[in-house]
């Protein structure tokens, strides 16, 4: 059926166009932020340089670890209510037959041209089941090599943008300095990603990249706020 | 339809469920192994409390807004691929016709029997573009209150667990012992937050307070370790 394949296909790209978006907006945004925060109350690059790299470490891990076991969660999930509705097909199939009629109840149908369908589909165990989990449970088949993927995409992800406001820390002896080309390189860095990004999931570019920018000057700047507060 | 209202309970728990988890999971983590991270290296628990504080602004503010535009995103996605489908069942009622159809043929039934249930469905021009959305293209359709929703219980969850590891270092001014105890009620935390989730998400619950502990270990060791190394 070339109509699924297609529908497989859309859901596989947007899936890891979705993890490198979680892991590369985090990364830029929040050593960014952290880096900004901390400069206002230290006076070396190198305590920024050590948070900023503990941070990453940290970050990343934490999601794509996190990233693994929720892809895993809704594996499993989507397995025990298969397992579920296989049961169901066997022991209460009258039941079951009924809830395929009532999707199609739904869809305004008659009862006279609801039987056929519903004699066809239950006709064959596999369909039924297929059936009743797109559209009775509205669940998609996951992807079961997703987990590993998604790990590995959303923690690589992270660790390339938290680099992007780390480096200046990292080259440059003068926290000022250090500073002031941290905001600009990480500023143009999430403009450009927030517009491919827009590019990639429908939204207008240029909104997508004000966006990625707001959200990253609004994050640094509550951080450096902050943290000059309390210091 | 009480089948529909049931599905759509199920979701819209399960998308707080989801939320809570997202922030918390990672409120709980990335500051407590960042705070561990410097702990190695700094010798006041000052800088560990600016840092953290600083990484839980950034963090919350990062994923709560995050979070928000991707709930945006994914209901005007929804909305434009909506807006197209009507627009194809107007210009293109044949072809949109003929995907129906292909619908049904992918569940084994006779070109005898799909012809009424073509005509029935594309006799009403919500019910179409409703069965072509969910059938054809896999969508569901997404609360339009969940951006708002989803940021605020993402940033509240990532403060909430954030400050769970930093409150010793709040309280405490000798820095071993601030450590050490921020160490054991974070693992405490993670597994109680890990359990918890387990049982909410169908895993076993002990598995999932041991995955979150060992997600939670794993950043803050690597975290540690990294800021050891470079200073």
């Amino acid at each position: 059926m070339p109509v699924t394949t297609h529908i497989e296909e859309h859901f596989e790209a947007s899936d890891t166009v979705r993890d490198v978006v979680i892991g590369m907006s985090d990364g830029l945004t929040v050593p960014f932020a952290l880096a900004a925060g901390l400069s206002g109350t230290v006076s070396q690059t190198g305590i920024v340089v050590i948070a900023g790299l503990a941070e990453i470490a940290a970050g990343s891990i934490a999601m794509g670890l996190g990233g693994y076991l929720a892809a895993r969660t809704d594996f499993d999930h989507y397995r025990s209510e298969r397992e579920r509705e296989i049961r169901e097909t066997v022991e209460l199939p009258q039941k079951e037959r009924d809830e395929v009629a009532e999707v199609f109840r739904g869809y305004g149908m008659e009862e006279k041209d609801i039987a056929p369908v519903v004699a066809a589909i239950s006709s064959d165990q596999k369909r039924w089941v297929d059936f009743m989990m797109r559209f009775e449970l509205g669940f998609e088949e996951p992807n079961p090599k997703r987990a590993r993927n998604s790990a590995i995409t959303i923690a690589l992800s992270y660790v390339l943008g938290g680099l992007v406001p780390l480096a200046p820390y990292m080259l440059m002896s003068r926290l000022f300095t250090a500073l002031s080309v941290s905001v600009a390189v990480t500023l143009i860095a999430l403009f450009a990603f927030g517009y491919v990004k827009g590019k990639l999931t429908g939204i207008p570019p240029w909104r997508g990249g004000l966006q990625t920018v707001v959200i990253g000057g609004l994050a640094s700047a509550a951080a450096f706020g902050l943290a000059k507060w309390i210091s």
